[in-house]
């Protein structure tokens, strides 16, 4: 028995999210039977954390354990010509074996995309969220220097499922343009249930000019859900890339 | 009636073409229906070229004849309110009352993309081809320099429907790599039916090495659509622009 680690790169606009559903195609499931389909092994892969129906990833980081004693090149070949062409395996490389992908994850990195120009762009429908009006970066950058740091994140979080604790640490909360496209930048040790949507949906009141950024420190400091801004649609999200301790 | 100029941008990939189909959605039927929620009137817009199924557009030349007495910029809000996402009209201006957006084209640039990686990307998929091996960009532009200039291209002709005359100017016949995206240019005062994939069929087949620079000035010389390369897949074609006369 090995475990694998596998970097997933995958255009969720089709699927029903990661966790296999009893409606619909999922990336889990597509992932399943792909290893099924080539070593015979059934077994549920385990991603870093479930992407949500219409979110994407460009590295979700999935343990794969296996009794396979095909090298990582040929299974990572392998897994690709069995894959959908929306899902695309990365990497394939050996990691301890008792690699945990949720627990062991020590930052997550997820950018949004969002496209605000006079004429919307068809080719970015399926992968940005497209809001019609100039946003104003500047106040958005101000809003989001002031969400980094260690904070409790409650008013972002849909409380589905309850936590423990909802104390963050968000390292990086960025923002940039590109001609008309913005993307926010957000690296945490670890996102509430639709955190970074909400977050996004609350940046975006402020870049309309609708909420002043003080909102947001008021909202980090003792706010409520019904506080903050709209969840922004799932389609402009990318989890890019989960970090671990030790080259893990 | 006025004749109004529309410059459409669409996302081809879920279309059975630009011209109206009994089975399956097309550009212009989508075109024809806002035009009728918004007007009342019944009529099907011309394109300056019939884009084939999966072929996109950033630019498509359309003329649509009406007695609207709407602003332009109106129409052109009305009309994205009411088309789906994957169709845009960027632009509607007033042109002369005979403007014809076939007959009248001077110059069309098409646009093929290649992505040639080791690992695929699963958001380029639908509007790339994906070629698996890397690509000799420099054959490439050897082979197009030959293809620039007045030739008869009948061995880039799928031969429906026959023309009169398969003789083409082509003035730009360009490749250029970005990373793992290999771009080819292609602008000529006319293209026979299927002739921009075959072009590109037949460069991929020298990119690949499978094929001498020099048998692409043969297939000009007295070639036969047998003797060139496959057509290329819909998925990665591009109508860039249209020019005309006196700016129309």
């Amino acid at each position: 028995m090995r475990t694998l680690k596998l970097i997933l790169a995958y255009d969720g606009a089709d699927y029903r999210g990661w966790q296999v559903q009893p409606n619909g195609p999922t990336i889990q499931g597509e992932l399943a039977r792909a290893i099924h389909t080539i070593t015979g092994e059934s077994t549920l892969p385990i991603a870093s954390g479930r992407t949500d129906a219409g979110v994407h990833a460009l590295g979700q980081v999935v343990a794969w354990r296996t009794v396979s004693p095909l090298p990582c090149t040929t299974l990572r070949r392998a897994l690709n010509a069995n894959l959908p062409p929306a899902i695309v395996v990365r990497n394939v490389a050996d990691a301890p074996i008792d690699f945990d992908p949720v627990r062991q994850a020590k930052w997550k990195l997820y950018r949004y995309a969002i496209h605000d120009g006079p004429v919307a762009d068809p080719f970015l429908r399926r992968y940005h969220w497209e809001v019609h009006s100039r946003l104003d970066v500047d106040a958005i950058a101000g809003a989001a220097a002031l969400i980094e740091g260690t904070h409790d994140f409650k008013a972002f979080e849909t409380e589905w499922p309850n936590r423990a604790s909802s104390v963050r640490t968000m390292r990086v909360c960025r923002v940039a343009r590109r001609r008309d496209q913005v993307t926010i930048d957000m690296e945490a040790n670890g996102f509430l249930y639709n955190m970074a949507r909400a977050m996004v949906g609350t940046l975006v009141q402020v870049g309309r000019q609708r909420w002043a950024v003080e909102r947001v420190g008021q909202l980090l400091a003792n706010g409520s859900r019904a506080d903050a801004g709209p969840t922004a649609p799932a389609r402009g999200l990318f989890l890019v890339r989960v970090e671990y301790e030790d080259n893990q």
